[in-house]
């Protein structure tokens, strides 16, 4: 490990891709992992590492699917379970949710093992998808496996940094998908019911806190509801984007 | 590995990262290079995948350097190496240049002997950096070694994939530097001399064709050199960046 001073301005990018790697090493995170953790970085750079403002409607929104979802999971893969293993524990708690272990690049029972001892190591409980039986139907090899008490009976999946034909999988199986990933443009973004364009480490602790606020106000849950637009809302996102960059190419002219 | 049909619109970037992936495997590629690699395919994806209008002028500029230089030096990373070794060969030719090795994560005596031996398993000759035993002002650790035959001696340096640190240190010690970074916002790409924005894959057999044109062609190789404008380079890059966003924003709306 290479000391980051705490003072470094990209201190937290910093840790957050040391974690990747050596969990890329201990086997929780998939070879093709830190490849999806390096174009993660990139789009959060560009819509400036913070979370967007429109950003937190849709998050709002995905407390309000959670808590009217009568049988909610959080899938759960690798690089998630390595960044945010308290906050996957402490949200699947607040919803209350099912975690399932959902590895879908080089699954092997040794990696879906290691992950949910991580989980387990944190507290958690009832980890589902460790060698699971089930199939999501109209995928192939192991990127298909779910579990029969998770994923296979849930009527909305989490989704936090997933594979593009999974999420649409699931989307044909029926169920409501909300993913979060940080490009606005990809496969999974723009087919998942809801996507939340954010940093999991960010999203998270907002989620969890939306979620809480939620449980305790119906009448704004029902509104919420009701008002999400997933078009208008990557409308939105891309329109940041495009701020974004606008303003960092002003800057040139300095 | 993993078989890609060739008919999969995303064949080709999907090749490119199984590469990456064997050789950090093989140890060519450092720890770090699969994230970086990452942070490259998110910056071109947003490009676009296709070597911009405005950079084909920053192509010709740099083979305009390169031909200048009294001793040009390419730098090979891992990343590179791998990537693209016959044309790091070809390049090396046309010129002339020199290759040096030039791993500037984890840099072993073993990793940079394997990129030596990949490229003279290509044909290369006189591959320079194995060892060496010269440092970069100011730079610390294994990150500032180079070769007293090579960059400790260049005036003009190609650096497809550099460390923003190092390439502040070169430019420091009065080097030339030629970049070749996607992101036109890092470090790298805003203190070189000059950035190619574009994916090396592409800009390598660009920028070949370019050395071959202005070998023959001094006087538009002297007015390349006169009215180059990095900053004007970087301006138009983020305008192209910002007009892509733009239509794939407005694609939401269809």
């Amino acid at each position: 490990m290479t000391h980051i001073p705490e003072s470094h301005p990209r201190a937290e990018s910093l840790k957050f891709r040391e974690i990747i790697e050596r969990n890329r090493e201990l086997g929780l995170v998939a070879a093709a992992g830190p490849i999806a953790h390096g174009r993660g970085e990139a789009f959060d750079y560009i819509l400036g590492e913070e979370t967007v403002p429109c950003v937190k409607a849709d998050i709002y929104a995905a407390a309000a699917m959670l808590l009217n979802a009568r049988y909610p999971v959080i899938s759960v893969n690798g690089n998630t379970a390595v960044l945010v293993p308290e906050l996957l524990l402490s949200l699947s708690e607040v919803i209350p949710a099912k975690l399932e272990v959902n590895v879908f690049y080089g699954r092997t029972l040794d990696r879906e093992k290691k992950i949910a001892d991580l989980l387990i190591s944190k507290g958690a409980t009832g980890i589902l998808g460790v060698n699971p039986e089930e199939k999501v139907p109209h995928l192939h090899s192991s990127r298909a496996k779910v579990d029969k008490n998770g994923i296979a009976v849930a009527d909305v999946v989490l989704v936090p940094l997933e594979d593009g034909d999974r999420t649409q999988a699931l989307i044909a199986w029926g169920k409501k998908v909300i993913s979060i990933d940080l490009n606005p443009l990809s496969r999974t973004a723009t087919d998942a019911t809801l996507n939340i364009c954010d940093n999991i480490t960010r999203a998270f602790p907002l989620l969890e806190k939306a979620v809480i606020e939620l449980t305790n106000d119906s009448s704004k849950k029902q509104h919420i509801m009701e008002s999400f637009d997933s078009r208008e809302s990557r409308y939105k996102i891309l329109e940041h984007m495009e701020n974004r960059v606008r303003a960092l190419k002003e800057t040139v002219r300095l």
